[in-house]
């Protein structure tokens, strides 16, 4: 199968996003093998893969020996190869814990675009005080992630409450109408609080993406998180 | 058409409501002779006809001379008779001001049944603040009947922060995705807050119906508002 | 997982319901220690796991010794810590015997929360005698819990006999256009009966929450139940 | 338009059921024009034409001059030509009052067909003891036609209570989940009585051609009202 | 569980079927549990289970000792006790061999309610000429049960040739937009063709039962049958 | 509007297909003004605009004066220019006389991309000999369109006769729940006829593009065809 | 109606983003009033109504004299005020000319927010070398909006193609499986290339709010552009 | 099962297609033995078994001991038979690995059927680049057939580019909003590019059907291929 793969090793300079494998439904040494032509065809960033079923996750740090490999059971990634020096901020919310691996999917595609992520868990809407506990937080971020199943009401919430352009992912968590998340994400789509950008659901890699070409560019701009990269890359 | 409608005068007795005349559909002629036929078979409320089209609402105090008439065009609703004295109460909230048809259709309801209701109005999630504002009137009510559009996330929030019977109702409110009520609906059953239990889109009188059932249960069994009532009948 | 679990103890105070544990999707051994944190909160009342899996039905009664410990392997709870004594009473009905998990979480939950539930089973609309033969246990009681699967008739019939605040849970039995349960829902939620208020689809949970605040506040109001409740405390 | 028709006169003698005209969407000249043809085409029986609009109905006395014309404002149907002597019966049971218009187009289409049709109209279960005073004027029947619209649940309490072929009408009557009728139609096919079959939203017409295969069945093999019917052709 | 369950042995009166096992989602030793009840209060008769899993369809033989057990794996059906002597006769017509599993289902039923089925398999509308071979077997019988998965195009295609009553059954054979049976429902509510009655997807049981009605009314009018099945009685 | 419209002249040359004006929802002028522009930037061919509402219509001769302008009511179109002599055939085919202005519409469009288009109307099934009658004139032909509402089973039944490539059109024609012809596309997507290639419901348009694209390629192969254009130009 | 409204003038310091009239179902004289009491109780910019009626559109300049008033018939806007001076810019793609409407609402929103907005219109995927010719124009924008309907495949090219922040807006522009949007809608969440966030259908403003976050962020980090503000206000 | 199948031995010569046999829901024993039969009743080519289960695909040679058996665990197709010699072509583009097990089923029938098939995969529209590269592979080709989940924007873009008869297949690759391919599918009917045709979701089989017609139709028109093919023939 995979000889018929056209990798896009250029991917990563045009949108600023690696090609990255979504293993879901292809079979584990497929997915292993993509890798390893991703990691050969574009080494200027370590190569991941999302969606990993259980042989591709217990697997990879053998397949590639030598290598740094991170594995995220929770969020089903693997990476391989070193992570880049963090510039700019981006934070995630989850509204309950059994939205956290999305938020995992998402955390580590924003350290792979070499983004700083840093997750508030558990504050939804069911329990306000715990979200206003943690408002604070959110002041002048770059952007928020903010994941939630059921009836996905935190985001809209959240964006009442701060100016900071939010990102909304719905999870695939919830039972009888809402299951799989449909009803989640619909709400979020029909948000009374204005400024809510939908991903799909569960698709914490996309918001990732979103939101670090928006932090890098804010980070970029600022100067100073850059000047102390440089100076970190020297000591490093 | 009405020739061969079997009324239900009983119903008051069997189910504490009175049959009623939903409007939509119906042709105007249809709708009033429909209410002078209730009024004359169960004269011991007033008669309700609810989604009123404008040539029932307009023609309603012309047709009942004589008779105590209430018409709401935001609700739509006509009321022949004199409205009962109320026991109980039951507090009505709205997310957003186009929310209101929904809110008036219940609290005629309410009164029609012998229910005070209380209107609290756009305290939607989008300004958090002007629900926590309104909070502590919410304390100790019998019932609340929460009416929300778009995506439907009131709800949630205020059942996560009142030990109230919570009665949900999604209103028509919305666009694209949300356009209609449905996704307000599937979110509202979807609520990550317990005990959230909803009604169909727009149906504020059936909210009423479900709260006042609770609401006269609490004053009856209170007893002080019940003794009111009988001093009042007498000197009435 | 659970270490970033902000635990909401001060529920029971704020709702009149203690934080729950919902361990669909939830790792065993997370499910059971959840629990136990949540004992410890909250120590006023026993701590409840609802859509347990087979593993936590199967281990609770031996990771908690010492306490009680009550599995209900049809409805899928467990209940670890003393049932308070019950005020109040909620009639719990189920259309078929295929409805008897969504009605078995139901009557935990109530216990939990402290409300009597009583069971009427197998009254569904295909024998409608069975129901008629029932119907005066339904007569004054605090709420009436309706469940049904399949076209989800049964609340509508219910609630054109009885005055009765009455919630209905569509449950998930059925097949074809009715697989899941979601014809039922949008069935209750479109009754031609007023006042039908409609949970979830397999939510006696939720039912619960809701018929125990109805429940709780009728008994409070009327005093005699409480009274009881106090003797009975004396000689506990 | 209407030259390139291709009519299909022999459908009464293949099918038992004459060729019909289908207003809907047809322009009013066309309608007339068609059901003039049909009238030549097929001279044995009437022309009928279903789902006219108001120009129809209006214009057909007029166009069809000589004729005998009738028109069914309620049911939308012209009928020009003589109904046939009727053979059988079937019972139509309409829920409610805004169902007529459903019950009406299968009315006409029975007695196009040569059955007699019996209209019980406003049994609803909302009301449960309307449909069980006449319950017993269903016994024995060659087939009854439930509509129903909002939840749809009259078919299954009257397949639980009788032994006769029965088909269900969803009407398109309902509003927010339940607009249009697609509720009802679901909620139908969903029946826990068994032996429900079912029509497509508010086709009446549709239910008389069953119920009319059924009824001339059972009234043929039955030869008194064949008799009968010898009799009075000879007075008639 | 079987402890709650309200035996309806009165309804083969009222309703001309026998309350009936659904098996789908019970533990099978509840199943055989129910049948054995069934088959004590109400001995008139056989007792059917539906929907069967393999521990019932394999259990079934031995759980039944002295007893006519018949199994049918494709149909998953079980019944218990002598069929009775068959009286009218009903053509079932399947589409492919994939809806045979429906077939079975529907034949063993009619067998059950005392109806002679007669199976003719694998006429689709693909092979138009293998329908047009059959059609003659067809003339004159009392009922059609016309099976078929896909875009469902059968019971168009008969209904627009044959002067019978026809019941659709929607099966579950399909993929992509059609998978489930959901767009074979809805095309069958949708037919061209007039007097098309339709039943939930799969429902066999429930298309046996409305043929059934059907059919014995033709063969009691009739009475040839009757006579016939008289003598055979006595030399039974 | 128009100003910033960016028109698309080598559409034809790269597509075989000229850049057509979709008039629903634009305005009347701008609509005439898009016509106008197109004629001018693409001469070699006749200008297109499908959709047309009543108001283009009406006016397209005299906004187009000296110019050859073809209006069709019922397919809702206007050609401004000469169409070009035809090479190739299309047979399009209708299951009812409401499917017209679909067909019209793609018969208008393989006119103005110079193939010659035969229609052949009113095959539903519902009366199969009708359709049975006219499949001689399929053999051989180089595509066949098959328009269809309500359950659209007639691609499935000519697929299964003939040897032609086909492509199935779903037309809005419907009620209930095949209201706009949602349910024809599914059931065409879903046929058990191998091979129906299905476009977006009422796209007539883009049927006529599909079916060109093929006959053009045969006419082209054949020669013979080509040959005559040549003659006839010479001639003309 | 609106002295029930609770005005919040504190949103735009809290949220970035002043209150907006959403002008759709209010009666046109209760949106001129709110228009009226937000400039009043917010002066700090200007008031903006969205998804006004003709009445409201061509009411505005003479309710609001002696105030700056632009109306957009096409975006259907109203602004009363004076636009702030812009900082930061975004690029909005319109696929179409019918996606024109919703264009103008976000160019709209984004002015009123003080963002410069410039539009790319009539770029959708059918003629490709349309948008590859704007490529360059995207290089280095701070945010897109891009707007398609029908396929919405708009979002993934582009998102494929260049580094930026892009936000997807459904526009209700399609007809058959595709109308009113909700396809589009679906198919820009489940894009192949990722980063691409959604709105709603239609949802101009609120893609303008996301856009204007980010774009003001990256201004405000560049300052550059704030020094230029600061110098023309000297000049204004 | 087997016995009461109807072999269509004639469809060859009929439609241009052997009756195929649809192995997803057989058991293997009667998939295999109907491949026997099908190869008996019609030797003039290859048997083809599509969707098979593992237990076919590994069985199927040692039960066709003697003949050609060509086994594609990908496409999870069966072939019995030798091929027959290729006429024509038809081009098959994958937008994604993911999608490789529909193309593998639409070349394995194409061969089938005698046309020969190219594949060109992953060019999807997230790397533009890939497809404007293979784009002039495309030029001349009879018919494409253009497959892709997700979103299913390559279809709209092929057709924009090229002058080719387009068959587009929805894959069921996708997730969220999208899984199963309902989105592609949907996507692809509403394309804004004229001339896409649509097949039901991975209906790799059917493409190949329609795409095989085409291709076989200009290949015989064209003669010289013909011609190949019997001096090929002479020397085999």
């Amino acid at each position: 199968m995979e000889s018929i793969a056209r990798l896009d090793p250029d991917r990563r300079r045009r949108t600023g996003v690696p090609e990255v494998v979504y293993a879901e439904g292809k079979l584990p040494e497929h997915t292993l093998e993509l890798i390893a032509r991703l990691r050969e065809a574009d080494p200027d960033g370590p190569a991941l893969a999302t969606r990993c079923p259980e042989a591709v996750l217990s697997r990879a740090a053998d397949f590639f020996v030598g290598e740094e490999v991170t594995v995220d059971p929770l969020g089903r990634t693997v990476v391989v190869g070193a992570l880049p020096r963090p510039r700019g901020e981006v934070t995630v919310l989850a509204a309950g814990t059994s939205d956290l691996p999305v938020a995992h999917e998402c955390l580590t595609t924003l350290a792979v675009l070499g983004v700083r992520g840093r997750l508030i868990a558990d504050v939804g809407v069911a329990g306000l005080h715990r979200l206003l506990g943690v408002l604070p937080e959110l002041e002048g971020v770059a952007c928020a992630v903010v994941i939630a199943g059921m009836e996905g009401a935190l985001p809209s919430v959240v964006a009442g409450l701060v100016d900071v352009p939010l990102v909304a992912v719905p999870s695939p968590v919830g039972y009888g109408v809402g299951a799989g998340g449909v009803v989640a994400a619909a709400a979020m789509l029909s948000s009374c609080s204005p400024g809510v950008a939908v991903m799909n659901i569960g698709n914490g890699f996309g918001a990732a993406v979103h939101a670090a070409r928006i932090a890098r560019r804010a980070a970029r701009a600022d100067g100073a998180d850059g000047g102390a990269a440089v100076q970190e890359a020297r000591h490093g």
